[in-house]
């Protein structure tokens, strides 16, 4: 079918193991592609423009943003962050699904200018669990994991502004699942307006 | 998870291949069964009373009916045809998928009853495709062909009414694709209302 690709929203608290999941989903569709953000914070050593990040002059960014480029954008630290809608376009023309990892505020932002995104909200088996995998990492100290398992609670209430919900309780299921979102959105009435009338016509 | 089956209408018009296509998808989901219709004509040589169809009286088949007991139902050559909802629900309440095969008529029916209804339509690859194997078949005369086909084009008409539409180019394929469509609509968020609620309280 030469559909457009998908707009993906992917979205899952930090400890959800979104990045796993994403890396197994990339290894079974090679018709998918990772947004690459924008960012106005300088490059830091081994990051190449167009691959970590598009690194952007604020005034680039804020011209981009004002002129409806960004599908998305926050301030974080003193710097801005976005999506450049541009390269997502073209990869979607390309028929490529492309899939935004970003948090959910972004994420809501994104569903209200596209509204045939395709949102997905990856889940920890349980908040116990999720605990379980951010103190494992054993690289920040319990005040750090204690902050990330509210904002983990903040983010998970946002979870039914998505269309589908995915538990990432094994990595491969989740991605299978992932996958199967992504084939049966592409088979959706509502996507395929021509192809009754085509195959009624031709 | 132990959330409900799926309650699937399936339909496409005669000579899609709709019949090879479920076999092929029974055999991938050990989860999925077939409904079984119900039917007031007297059963033929071979046939079993729940196996091809629930024998019915007219009294019985009326009094279920009226119960608000039949999922859809249609009166064809004198005889009522239907869907018994109590053995579907049975299934469902099991966490097994029930695929209703019916026509675009008694479908409408279903997805009036049950919103929650998955709707897959398995369109032909074009008409002129499924003229071709309609004739392939070679056991009815061109007039029936034409007539089948006339009918063809009233079914398809109907397609933007279910959620899915399916193309069958490739039976295994088409499979693949109706298995996705079920993985994707069980991680539907409005199919999981309890999910998000119960991670963050358990």
């Amino acid at each position: 079918m030469a559909n457009k690709g998908l707009l993906v929203v992917l979205s899952g608290p930090s400890g959800t193991g979104k990045g796993t999941v994403l890396k197994a989903l990339l290894a079974r569709c090679e018709n998918v592609r990772l947004s690459i953000s924008a960012t106005t914070r300088a490059p830091r050593p081994g990051e190449a423009d167009g691959r970590e990040y598009y690194f952007m002059t604020r005034e680039k960014f804020t011209q981009t943003a004002a002129a409806g480029g960004m599908l998305e954008s926050a301030e974080y630290c003193g710097n801005f962050y976005g999506t450049p809608a541009a390269p997502v376009e073209r990869w979607r023309e390309q028929g490529l699904d492309v899939v935004l990892e970003i948090e959910t505020v972004g994420g809501a932002q994104v569903q209200r200018k596209r509204p045939d995104a395709v949102g997905i909200f990856i889940l920890p088996p349980s908040l116990r669990e999720l605990a379980r995998r951010l103190r494992g990492r054993a690289t920040e100290p319990e005040a750090a994991v204690e902050r990330r398992l509210a904002a983990a609670r903040t983010e998970i209430r946002r979870a039914k502004e998505y269309g589908y919900v995915v538990v990432n309780d094994s990595v491969e299921r989740a991605a299978d699942e992932i996958r199967a979102i992504l084939t049966a959105e592409k088979d959706r009435v509502e996507r395929n307006p021509q192809m009754i009338e085509r195959i009624l016509t031709e």
